[in-house]
């Protein structure tokens, strides 16, 4: 068991050479002057964010930044997945024309990882790349979007299909700002704290399931840790391997289900926490039935998963349809279907996996009743 | 004076860690099976050309990419700079999706520096980042733009404001394509090999003075030697600046006046390198001016530029619009007009230049013929 956190502020120093950044953590460091010293001198600043984030810290992010930057621009986007598109794109890098912004000109992220993506890859091609802060406002985005500098955007015939792996100069995880986050997207944020347990620290595993209650009261020292220790097993992981090359797929441990999930269900049924903790009790059930795992992991993963509000039972969208969607994953370079699955607490393996024993999978924790159609697009 | 060539066919190794790659230069480069090897394993190749140069060496590069990858495509995009836009980058980008392209396809760049910056910004941003291949075929590209990885497209408020920093896995500079190069396009790439010498290696402009004709003759061995060298300088200031943050703007020398003409002219009208080279001739002018130079090193530079079939007289556009032509420049980030200059052979400065010294410099080596209207878009 790890020790338990002293306070609710703290950094995450991220050592990545001449591209080194700072996650700075904790509660109230939005309006702390502090909290924006030192970030590159330009005359302008861009700060992009959504029509849901933007009322609630827009005024006081640029009340802050009015004293160091001579002019603060904002783009307010629509909320949603469904607006990390080209068009979105376009109204970031028009604006930034527009105004004539010069490559010195700093961009800040406010908001999820849909802004955090977009306009991280808006400074990563203006200019072939300007300075950018991630100030998240979701716990998914403090945990995980904000660190490992990838950027993009969707395209209709995929996610994440155009980007850049584009480091930002500084992350601001303002705690507060998760007071105002929906209980769902908490506990969707809260299944990506869950998986580094399992891929790499056992002891933070058995801290989790100490503290859950606390975190979904969203007490900030708890909070605090959570995210200081899940950006440290994600920097980590990154610092070994950037590009995705190896490595980095542990990170994708309940992913491959949870994709396939989001996919067949349609985007927005579930949110992407969601899918992935279902994922990750599949994954979980898979290494189980490899051998890797005893059957009791499967439990104690299901039982930590329902407990921080997510779905722990795979909806019926029949096998064929699960293995036609995790065939075309783009992490399955080669037709196969490879999972990350878990061989002892804390170290994560990469298996090509047979399709029957995908079928008794599912099987085992399927959800018997009819899938809803999907969501209509708003 | 620098050791003559002795054959035609070299190689240079360019240094950037795990992004180390080589420009392999030769003649009958693009028929060698040997050319091809070791690069990426992919289950696909997409080469990216024009309609000038597509039909010339697309088939011979098909022909040899054939044994190494399973499905071999071509994107065919319209010759010219006005082409270097999101629609060209779009058909490449909507191609590799529509065919399912995979992380680990190879994008081939078989042109000048339009194709070279598009195909590689293509490549850069295709699920954030896919292996390219250089393959150059005018003089210019050789020299220039396939170092550096410096890649982009325009917008329609300024050149190059969308890109990114991305390097290839290799060059290709077949020696053999400048063949059917015009002889404009031949001399205009010229005025970026004359560059080098002034601003970093004295040996080489003398090399330059005394090979001139050999060059324009299109002499294989010639050219391999000036490519080389060319590739050599450039790699050794990018080596040290990769981001363009200080060192990097020495390789501007010329530029800043020769931007300020092709854009007052409109583009198209002069060649780019027909730009550079009379900005030279302005910036060797505003060294001497300044004490930096003696009077004899314009003399000396205007020569061997005319030589080299540039222009060396600067189009009469007026001093105002000279001065908010080079005000704006996306390098004057200050608002303040510098300038790269020679300060001893072999050797770069910045400076900031008074109004009047430019003035008097544009009076100097003014073209006073009236400046035609600009060439309608096709």
């Amino acid at each position: 068991m790890s020790v338990s956190p002293l306070d609710s502020s703290t950094v995450v120093p991220i050592a990545l050479g001449d591209r080194s950044y700072e996650i700075r953590i904790g509660a109230g460091l939005l309006d702390h002057a502090a909290t924006w010293q030192d970030l590159p001198r330009a005359a302008t600043a861009l700060i992009v964010t959504n029509d849901r984030v933007g009322p609630l810290y827009l005024d006081r992010l640029r009340t802050q930044l009015a004293s160091r930057y001579g002019r603060v621009d904002a783009v307010v986007l629509p909320d949603g997945e469904q607006h990390k598109n080209s068009d979105s794109l376009d109204r970031v890098i028009d604006h930034l024309l527009a105004h004539a912004a010069d490559r010195k000109t700093v961009l800040f992220a406010l908001g999820g990882g849909v802004i955090g993506d977009l306009a991280g890859f808006a400074a990563a091609i203006y200019m072939r790349g300007v300075p950018f802060v991630q100030v998240p406002t979701t716990l998914l985005a403090q945990v995980d979007s904000s660190v490992g500098g990838k950027t993009a955007i969707n395209h209709p015939r995929g996610k994440n299909m155009i980007g850049a792996f584009y480091q930002p100069v500084r992350v601001v995880a303002d705690l507060d700002t998760l007071d105002t986050l929906p209980a769902r997207e908490l506990s969707a944020g809260l299944a990506e704290i869950i998986k580094y347990g399992p891929i790499a620290d056992a002891d933070f595993l058995d801290w989790i399931e100490a503290h859950l209650d606390a975190l979904l009261a969203r007490d900030k020292a708890a909070l605090a840790y959570a995210v200081k220790r899940s950006c440290e097993i994600k920097a980590w992981v990154v610092g070994q391997d950037e590009r995705e090359s190896g490595l980095r797929a542990i990170l994708n441990f309940g992913h491959t289900f949870g994709h396939a999930i989001e996919t067949g269900l349609g985007y927005g049924a579930w949110l992407h926490g969601e899918a992935v903790g279902c994922g990750m009790v599949l994954a979980s059930e898979l290494s189980a039935r490899l051998g890797l795992m005893p059957a009791s992991f499967v439990d104690r993963m299901s039982r930590l998963i329902e407990r921080a509000g997510l779905p722990t039972r795979a909806p019926a969208l029949g096998l064929p349809r699960y293995l036609e969607l995790m065939q075309v994953d783009k992490k399955n370079e080669d037709g196969d279907i490879r999972f990350v699955l878990i061989e002892g607490l804390g170290k994560a393996v990469m298996r090509a996996v047979p399709h029957d024993l995908i079928a008794d999978t599912l099987a085992a924790h399927l959800d018997p009743s009819p899938v809803p159609p999907p969501p209509t697009a708003s």
